[in-house]
């Protein structure tokens, strides 16, 4: 019995040699590598380690790790102009066959005729009219195929890369980070439920019952027998604003206790994120790198970031300074 | 070297002999003990294999195996009336103090003189009235926790034990089997969505992020500088008949590959669940027990299950029959 231990102390010394440099290897490894050393990326895991060390006063269990991300501007791009939009006007073209009257009809016609400028002066009652003419009367399962198949050839104007390649890589590993810590990441965001759900779980690893967001109302109809919903031009839910709250209990029921965002449109979910009892964080993204990204904050019409930015200021939310903080932008081409 | 690895050769079979008793045991282990054997608890089994076997033509990857389940009739009791009525005449009863205008007030009078009767005669009207005044006009926060405390306390008219365990130990054991082979279970009832949240997760294992239900709308405000979620007295979506299926693409965004329920109000959702490709399983619970619960169908005003039971017929989905199929009908007394 002796001998047998004293043979075996070997390879447990090894072994346990090993794990002691597997565990030290995983403690050292940087969670968020393309993030520059500094108060914003110390904020991260200050309160990542909080909430999941067993000991710390602040300690959340893994169960309520909830944290929830805008989309557009704060995991990937929206200028020059947001993808949904691309997508609705690249859809009026495709679409425009089986519409002979859209070459007279506005706001289609601009469209066509790829004057932007016209169908902005049509308001949001023009885009309303695109996004239903484009988004509607097709079963979910069809539009499912539609935005598969345009997210899989579309490109991005300055780039020319894929859309889901416009991504921010430090944003890739905030969200890998918080999983890799028993936080369950959702999207909260005003752009279309069901534009986001066919891409989210490859670009993000965000499944698609973990994506909130606007959406038109659905009707469940048998067609031969066979049952479909069908999507129809009535919107259902607006998730924005006083909205992205109102989404987060509708669909998760949990208040988040981390929350980014990039734009006021995002502030009233971090208020109701900062709001909650114990550890919290809130996340602005500020657009600040006009090189390798677009700059703009207080009087932009796409993501424009002014209350927010003074709340944050007040309330000492972190804001990202995507210049200085963030090493790289884009993960690298495939 | 010869010598330790010979002197580890004994730890080893051992070891070996010890995993192959544990893999053994497991395989052995029912996963439905409350259910009596017969071809109904076979169905389930020889589905849960066939999509969760890596080798079977029918496999399904985790990620996709979603089971909903229908609550009332389908969890726990629903009989002699919906938990969530009581709930709502307890409440009328509780808040009268501070409404003196309900003692003459139709529909509360009747509901305050414990006339019945009379409060059904008023229709789905006065029920809705009855809903709105006890379900609305305070904040998410403060309606999750009379809901808690009702819960704690309430018992039903015939047993006298609390509601939360007049479920279906059968149905326990089928949602912990479906859990334990990577299904993610989701409730998916006509019944209010944020009177289960509070408890499902306790009762069921599942968490208020995986309820789909009926709702009112909310409205977030502020309330000196404090962000809260108030209930309003408006019908925000109903998640009954034609509304599953649309709830279950609003709230999970896929379709899923199980789902149980009671009445005609779940035919949709199972309509839905097997017109998806692959291996699908639709499985009704039939009330037929009048010793041990309640037997009622194609009559009854509550749960009533006539043309499911046809459809069930007709495309051979699993009807289990409570009397014959399950050992007990509800889990232990604590």
């Amino acid at each position: 019995m002796k001998k047998t231990i004293r043979s075996l102390s070997v390879p447990l010394v090894v072994w346990c040699a090993l794990m002691l440099t597997c565990v030290s290897v995983f403690a050292d490894a940087d969670p968020l590598p393309s993030w520059n050393p500094g108060p914003h990326k110390n904020a991260i895991i200050t309160f990542v380690q909080a909430v999941t060390v067993k000991s710390s006063a602040k300690f959340v269990p893994a169960a309520e790790r909830i944290a929830t991300f805008d989309n557009d501007g704060t995991l990937w791009g929206e200028q020059p102009m947001y993808v949904q939009l691309v997508f609705a006007l690249d859809r009026v073209k495709a679409m425009a066959p089986q519409h002979p009257e859209w070459t007279t009809k506005e706001p289609f016609a601009s469209v066509l005729k790829g004057d932007l400028k016209a169908v902005m002066a049509g308001g949001e009652r023009a885009l309303l009219e695109i996004m239903m003419a484009t988004h509607a009367g097709m079963s979910t399962e069809a539009f499912d195929q539609i935005v598969k198949d345009w997210i899989a050839t579309a490109k991005h104007p300055k780039t020319g890369r894929p859309y889901t390649e416009m991504v921010y890589q430090p944003m890739l590993e905030l969200l890998t980070y918080l999983r890799a810590s028993g936080f369950k990441t959702y999207i909260v965001s005003g752009g279309g439920i069901e534009f986001m759900r066919p891409w989210t779980e490859r670009v993000y690893g965000v499944p698609p019952e973990q994506v909130v967001g606007s959406s038109i109302k659905t009707q469940f109809v048998m067609q031969d027998g066979k049952p479909a919903l069908m999507r129809l031009p009535e919107v259902n839910f607006i998730d924005d604003k006083d909205g992205k709250p109102v989404g987060i209990q509708q669909y998760i029921g949990r208040r988040p206790i981390a929350a980014s965002g990039n734009s006021d449109g995002d502030l009233q979910m971090l208020q109701w994120t900062a709001a909650g009892p114990g550890a919290r964080f809130c996340l602005y993204v500020h657009h600040t790198d006009a090189e390798r990204e677009y700059a703009y904050d207080r009087t932009s019409a796409i993501g424009k970031l002014d209350l927010g930015l003074d709340e944050a200021g007040k309330r000492g939310w972190t804001v990202v300074d995507m210049k200085n903080d963030w090493k790289v932008i884009y993960p690298p081409k495939r």
